[in-house]
């Protein structure tokens, strides 16, 4: 495919966990379509709708003012059966019976590897949009749906700080992110939270209850009793935020209280910049399929917009930013400050 | 006390657990205080700063712009202490060595409590202003804190729908509102929650698993696939959320997802309703005070000023509306509609 | 009609200007419908879709998830042509071809004169619905999207005051209300507004712009220099905002600047209290027709649901309550406090 | 100034018009300021507090929670007697007189211009830090101040839209950035507003009424009846939003409404984006200091942290993508698409 001529029709699909700002990428993907003269068509519940030959035709009039809105117009979902040969090949021959030229599918990593599962059985351009809060593809500065997420987080925090400065109580609320601290860096430095546990720091030593206990009485020291709250990444502590609440207030002798924010931070009107975001990436995606590219996906990096090999994305490791987490974790940390006046003063 | 003019200095107190709107009550205190030029002095947390004596002078520049925010300025706690008889007297003394002539404390059942207890060692007047978010205060329509605490519970359902939607899955979302569902209720009528937990409709028949599989699986019938968001009242079912989910999925097969939204309900800015709430009950206070009266509570019941003896505030029963809950479970109820068809069927 | 086993079809319109919470009310009346058996019928752009026969059948799947959204999905718009004579006749013409038996306006009461206009020449039940963000008709504590648009004039109002301190500056905030104070007082009264112009207060001495000028160097004079937000009601003064804007900066010789809210009051999702009162009403209009009620409108007075003869709706005056108005102009107004106390010491 | 060792003050203002997040960064200079043994003062109203020695020292305790807060603690000015020679000499003895060794002043390109004349009379090290909703200075890629302030001018947008498709409308709403079309161009990207008018599309050819006209006909032409949202920054037309939608109005015969923002777009709690900018930046400015740097302004370009000579931000033009500038008014363009599509069926 190297001429933009052959584009007649397009399919698209989000797939996987959803993310706000997925229905912006699909609007984007629709008028730049239109604009060439290109047909859109949506096949619903991701690839498992292109098995069902469950599909919509798309035109501006569907899609017009839908980016204000979570969700996704044409669903999202997870299908085992795509995964398997018989599912690529067939999804292949439904894309061809619609004359498919180009399949643009909104996603995290699992629908990329569906993606490529596709490719060996269909000849048809290819291209990825990065859509997942989580924030764990590399190629993009950004996913779309992760800034509303942090947000979204960032409102529950701001919360639980006006009723824990109210009380001087510890809160624990845990945020999604099981994989990637993205959400939970993001949403701790925001917030100034007192303590965050992610995926990334706990490689080295784990994590136990003793050294929590003795960062919330060193806090405790320095500020006197004041507001404690720790941002926890899902996955990273046995039983969760909820566990962990008792756990800790055992030990303390004053209220700890958890807060399990779950699939909230998977809704809300999506932030102007995921937005736009979105908007870049469907029109990206669009362009990309023009060009006669495929097996990659539509980025924004430094500003620019990128492309990226599908397994570059979820081989490549993207990096939780190290300035960031020495911000956090030592310069803005009480505790941490004590102990290095008590050190520095040993050594006059 | 017959005489207004005998009204110089007036003690405030946040108690309890906090609620939005306090410090809009604060406020309104203190303006409508000294617009009569009676002195205002806040004990800092609750009846404990009665205690320790921990206490600041509130003027109208201390509270002139702290009505858009949650919290309380002049912070809550529980007190032991004074529940004894030693620390009743204690408060007492304190209070008369500030030589305050009116006491008026911000708080739920248990401040109000509190006020009763005082009572029986001290002379002056006692006013209760409604502040928490349980809404469970006979005497008043609303608490203070209530209509934020319901947008704020609103808020979530409302982003748990938007990926409900998406994915079709079933969510259970845990609210506060242990021994009245004032929040469940109204936060579940405002989302179109398919089902509510609340503690006043589980008195007659513990609910089973079996029976909510049962509705889940009902909704599905009729709306086919599609989203099922139930509100669950915190302490109304063994494990809350999480367990819930657990014991749903294990049974329908498909995911089921918990979020536990805790003191996230408690902050956040105040809604103009609680706003405006606290203000006319603060004002209302401070006049109950000048007007000679004591150990009552400051309403607004039917949109009218009204004033309750302390203890039929938590001794009488107010009702959850019975109109809402039928139209929640009856009217708008999915499945009951259509075993009532069923049944009026069977008649013909 | 004085059967309910009469009423097998619905007809639901919304009518001139958006209120938020209409959603919702649409939602009611069809699940409320629908568990009676009752069909649903909305004709889309108000009268005028009566008289062009723009309609679409209402089902549950059509409203399940609507009330989160403002705007309504029948749209609105108001009618010249229904207002004659001729276009009466044809609306109930079209109606009875429909045969339909009950007819709900939901709007504010230039579209209950239309429902009066219609009774003329239609002989089926019709039933309004109070929804309007003005919140000025009789017969009901709140109109449906009052409670939104007071949310989203303090949410203005809050922001401005955050620039507004860090500034020391003067701000002029128009908001909605030509002919009712409702939203300026609530607005004013939830953010501590310093000034407040609304229809009510003008009627007995016009305001001038040199007694605004010695109210703000009042306020200044008391607090020293500081923020100070005036909420104007819209036609409350020749230009507007704007216009008095200028004209303060020319006198005070330091920045006073506009904000003209306008339509963005009618928009944002409901806030729980209006979903709920347009959940009760939605509801509560299916029933009046059911009971074979018509000509008046459904309302909920002092908590409790209401029926009022449309003509009372406009004709009756609702008043806004003195005690709100007292505490902002007396109680809370630094200035007259100031002039208060100066009155006094000359008593003495 | 070559050693850290001899960083032991640093003064830190805040300057122009505020900008959300300006808290933050104060909050991150006092806590990364602390870690490294430095003293920190805050004077007030910016330029004009350093002149009348109005400060305020500066520790955690002071600035913990903040960073949620728009505004700023130390509240902002402009100064005139500040940019005369004598004022910049005063400025100095100031400063030294409390032994100041940086001064950050976090503001736009005014208060950079003032860093400017600060060093003709004073030695010590000067950063800026760039806080203004307009993102108008090059060395960034986003000023603090400005997402948040996008975000709000969106949610305006959001709302009118609700109501705008619900009568079908037009609706004009103007927005700031009377220099730089940054919050016009991604508030209209973000809520796919119709049209937009920025200061750099104007500079070829006045815009018309007729032209604008022209374009909302096709607009209609294309889509039938349908709302129409107008995105205008502000100063870019005489009388602004008010008079415009009065010229429009003639012209079409129905309604068009205005909304002017204002400063709502100055306040608002701050987005997680902004908070994390606020925070890297406060930061990177105390280890400029401490580097020897003086005369730069901190900033974050592509993700990394940079510093640009203060003259550059101001002297050299960050430029509007021109990428986004295509999609929305080419691309997007539904009028633009017709013609298009006219001028293609010509060529066959």
């Amino acid at each position: 495919m190297s001429s933009t001529d052959t584009i007649n029709r397009i399919a698209v699909i989000t797939s996987g966990g959803d993310a706000p700002g997925m229905n912006a990428a699909i609007r984007a993907v629709v008028l730049a379509a239109e604009n060439y003269g290109i047909e859109v068509i949506g096949f619903r519940h991701g690839y498992e709708g292109v098995l069902t030959n469950d599909f919509t035709k798309l035109g501006r009039e569907n899609v017009e003012h839908i980016l204000q809105y979570s969700g996704t117009i044409i669903k999202s979902a997870r299908s085992e059966r795509f995964k398997t040969d018989d599912g690529g090949r067939e999804a292949a021959e439904n894309l061809d019976a619609h004359q498919i030229d180009g399949f643009i599918v909104i996603g995290g990593d699992g629908s990329f590897r569906g993606a490529e599962h596709l490719a060996k059985f269909w000849q048809g351009a290819i291209i990825g949009v990065p859509g997942t809060i989580d924030n764990d593809l590399f190629g993009t500065d950004n996913t779309i749906g992760y800034d509303t997420a942090v947000e979204t987080a960032m409102d529950a925090l701001d919360k639980i700080r006006d009723t824990a400065e109210a009380m001087d109580r510890v809160f624990i609320v845990e945020v999604m992110g099981r994989n990637a601290g993205y959400i939970g860096i993001s949403s701790a430095m925001a917030c100034g939270s007192e303590r965050m546990i992610l995926p990334e720091l706990q490689k080295d030593k784990p994590l136990t209850v003793d050294a929590l206990v003795k960062h919330i009485e060193g806090v405790h020291r320095v500020r006197g009793d004041s507001s404690y709250v720790m941002v926890l990444c899902e996955n990273q502590w046995p039983g969760g935020a909820v566990r962990l609440a008792e756990q800790l207030e055992d030990r303390l002798n004053f209220p700890c209280r958890p807060c399990l924010l779950g699939h909230v931070q998977r809704g809300g009107r999506p932030t102007a910049m995921d937005r736009i975001l979105a908007t870049r990436l469907g029109v990206h995606a669009v362009e990309l399929v023009r060009q006669g590219k495929t097996g990659v996906m539509a980025g924004v990096s430094n500003n620019d917009l990128s492309s990226t090999p599908l397994p570059e994305t979820w081989m490549q490791r993207k990096q939780l930013s190290q300035e960031l987490i020495d911000i956090q974790t030592k310069l803005f940390n009480p505790v941490k400050k004590e102990r290095h006046k008590a050190v520095q003063k040993e050594q006059h």
